[in-house]
């Protein structure tokens, strides 16, 4: 199953054309890709101090099927599509929530988890490729095997 | 009590210097103004759509105290210091998460909400002013009592 | 010949890998995708006051091969390479230009011309499709045959 | 005499509101201040490389006087108002260009320079407090004397 992160849309996520603006489905997915390493016991920060590389995306692709507006919630998911020595490939997705008819005020998060019964249209969908390099060098590096090893490939 | 909402730091929010760009905490103040607004039943765009105006931000005023970085969580609250017929004046500040020993992975919501015992280093403050104008002409106007009456003002 | 636009690298445009943050090439390319657009005679904001259409980008695909850095300056490229009824599809490319020993400094423009002589590394390169929709329905439509007269198809 | 920035409005740029979206007028103030430090020969990424030291924003206040839109061209000015040892105010302004009757595609450059003849809205203003700081501590430090001279401070 994929993971999931519920987005909420604001103002600074949207454009003139009433709609959120596509450039910012690529901060979308790579928020829930944060999260799915970091579900994983990644967290990328702490990855550089400890290696001195990190993961750079070098290669996207993004279909944008169904308009997303202000106020909106979405459920962006991750799925690891494929892993080499010095890349992943990352399937992406956002579907678009049903309106939640009331919603809890506690504990406030931005967006509430997102009830995924029936059918929820997909906003957009990518497949992202990151490689890893060294960050003084850029210079593309093997992927080290703690990263590797929590995506149990 | 002021609101307050837990935002985590991505990629997106940071620039070469290595800390959040500090732009970007006026995005960081509107999401928290967005959901204390929904937290007290004020949707936005249903309200767009209801009255055909809607809020504008007509005054900025930012401190920015100590750096935040990729992959920390702040605690954004959001106040209302000052109403009047036409605008408000919101007051918010950034605080420091202290890194969670252990996290949750259930239900992941981007932030987990921020433990605010003890010394939470302040990151940034400041005043938002926002009037409310016609949607078409932005024309300034009178706040909706819904919105006065929700606020308590 | 492919139209060409200078653009300039902020501390906006970057992140803290201490490079401009892959996201926002599809910024780039669509500033010179709207010049290009532009320069033929093709305003989008006019275009959609007078047909009450707007183009939408419906895909993007885009690989990222060299780093580019805080003051660094980009030649943008947009070139149509393919037409159809309802969408174009529009090859982009992003080249890092050599260093100006000098700078000519009246009338800034943020960015100098490129001198393009000599070899200038390819820092990003991608295809976006954009499709013609009704800005109120957003539903797909035909191309207005004056914005395809204009492009000479 | 201030210095002064043509800066195009693109999709990037607006909001659901259909105008500028208010924090990017602070992006459009550091391109205007960096183009002008760099009219005095400081470029910033050289600046850092040079002392180990850059500028940081402690401080912003924008009033936001009138909106623009898609296509619309700016005049974005900087002007020094304060010089102190460790930190500068930079006063700054964004005005409304009228538009352009007919424009040269000649090595276009996003904006064509604004014919500031005739009364131009003035859209926002501010005032931008920049501190100089180690780049690795992040500790305030004195502005290098190189800046300041270029300052004629």
């Amino acid at each position: 199953m994929a993971f999931e992160l519920p987005i909420r849309v604001y103002w600074e996520d949207t454009d003139a054309g009433g709609i959120v603006f596509y450039a910012n489905y690529l901060k979308f997915f790579e928020r829930a890709r944060t999260e799915w390493l970091r579900s994983l016991g990644i967290a990328q920060s702490r990855l550089r101090e400890d290696t001195g590389g990190m993961f750079v995306v070098s290669q996207t692709q993004v279909r944008y099927l169904h308009p997303a507006r202000l106020d909106d919630t979405l459920r962006v998911t991750a799925r690891l599509q494929e892993a080499g020595r010095a890349s992943l490939v990352i399937a992406q997705q956002a579907f678009l929530c049903p309106v939640s008819p009331t919603q809890s005020t506690e504990a406030p998060t931005g967006a509430p988890p997102c009830r995924s019964d029936g059918a929820t249209p997909l906003v957009a969908e990518g497949e992202i490729r990151i490689g890893w390099v060294d960050a003084g060098t850029l210079r593309p590096a093997r992927i080290p095997s703690i990263v590797l090893d929590a995506l149990h490939v």
